[in-house]
């Protein structure tokens, strides 16, 4: 669906190799983290925590970064993409409930702390591949004991999504194709990989797996198609 | 992903030419009915509650039923159905956290009344349909003023999902193929029309759309490919 990045976005500025990135100016991929207050989360099991800090030892040379995921907000970027999709799409703009709208929240980040969506998405330029740590809370529950399918499609979304905005920039989720192999069991840690496999014009394709840490159990394969939106396009 | 149909099974018991359901006894369609206690909900909006009345005026002629959105729980039924998914599944069955288990909660109806997935779903047994209304609340946005994607996918699982457990009981969803047309807006009211396609053997296929109330616009459109679990099978 259409991607909810302006601060995500905000945060990438600093990218390098950003391409067709939303914003232009930069500042230096320390600052990234710096702003990073969020991550690690006290209410993260141990086995998610020590995931995290392996990640983070990655960094450190500069092939992966970290960004946040829990800093979305209704930043002046945000409202400025908000504005730009609107663009897009006047009929389904008026159908919006302005009065609702303050109640607003991101959906990947409308649960308490350790309830709901909690991950932490890791970047390695070189690769264009994303790797998501993501423990689903006790309230993403399809069958008892298992993660709903919808959480695991939402996830999916928001890391193959991620990986179109930091190819496309500014994108709309075109197409989702989920093969979901066994069940995940709820809050557990699993690893979800996404990889840019390549553009073709405003076609941004990806892929990604969703694995166990040990990388024994293949839990979900994904695609996304992802379209670029351009100002004065009409898609 | 693995259906958490317990509850909406055990309230099916007494729908006419179910096929291959998961329970034997039987109640008449008066009770399913009179049992929906939760619906229509006072958080609905005026749009969502008209709707809900239109398609309770086509079940007084048994056409069509309305069954229970918000009645999950941990019914003996659920019991007995994850329990025969971990059969099924036993390596990832020994890794849910049991300590977190007694904070579970069904995704999709783990947010406050209001603020997240509204919907009522209605079946029509001689057409193979399902008709859902969904109101997707605040906390479901993607970006500003849209839902999120994965939020959409969700309710397509859940839809569809309903049309396959009817057809085929236990279930596991294997594929989910969606299409993105439009953005939805945020607390807007629209039509998921689910429809079950054919059954090859343990395979159940499944297709649905996302409709504004008008049926003017085409939100989303997918498919959902479902595996009929039986004691003893492997998958």
């Amino acid at each position: 669906m259409l991607r909810s990045c302006a601060a995500r976005l905000n945060s990438l500025r600093g990218l390098r190799g950003l391409r067709g990135g939303f914003v232009g100016s930069s500042f230096p991929l320390k600052n990234i983290i710096h702003e990073n207050h969020s991550l690690p989360k006290p209410c993260w099991s141990k086995g998610m925590r020590l995931l995290f800090d392996q990640m983070m030892k990655k960094c450190e040379d500069g092939s992966w970064i970290c960004f946040p995921s829990h800093t979305y907000g209704s930043t002046k970027m945000s409202q400025d993409f908000s504005a730009f999709i609107r663009d897009y799409f006047p009929t389904a703009s008026k159908a919006i409930n302005k009065e609702k709208l303050s109640q607003a929240r991101l959906f990947c980040g409308s649960f308490e702390d350790g309830l709901g969506f909690e991950y932490a998405m890791f970047y390695n330029d070189a690769e264009e591949r994303i790797v998501c740590l993501f423990e689903g809370g006790p309230y993403l529950q399809g069958v008892p004991g298992f993660l709903h399918g919808g959480a695991i499609a939402t996830m999916v979304d928001q890391t193959v999504g991620m990986s179109a905005i930091l190819a496309g920039g500014v994108v709309m989720t075109a197409n989702l194709n989920i093969n979901f192999k066994r069940p995940v069991p709820l809050c557990s840690v699993v690893v979800i990989n996404s990889q840019l496999e390549k553009i073709e014009g405003r076609k941004i394709f990806t892929s990604c797996n969703i694995k166990s840490v040990d990388e024994k159990t293949l839990f979900t394969e994904a695609t996304g198609l992802f379209i670029k939106l351009e100002p004065e396009k009409n898609i």
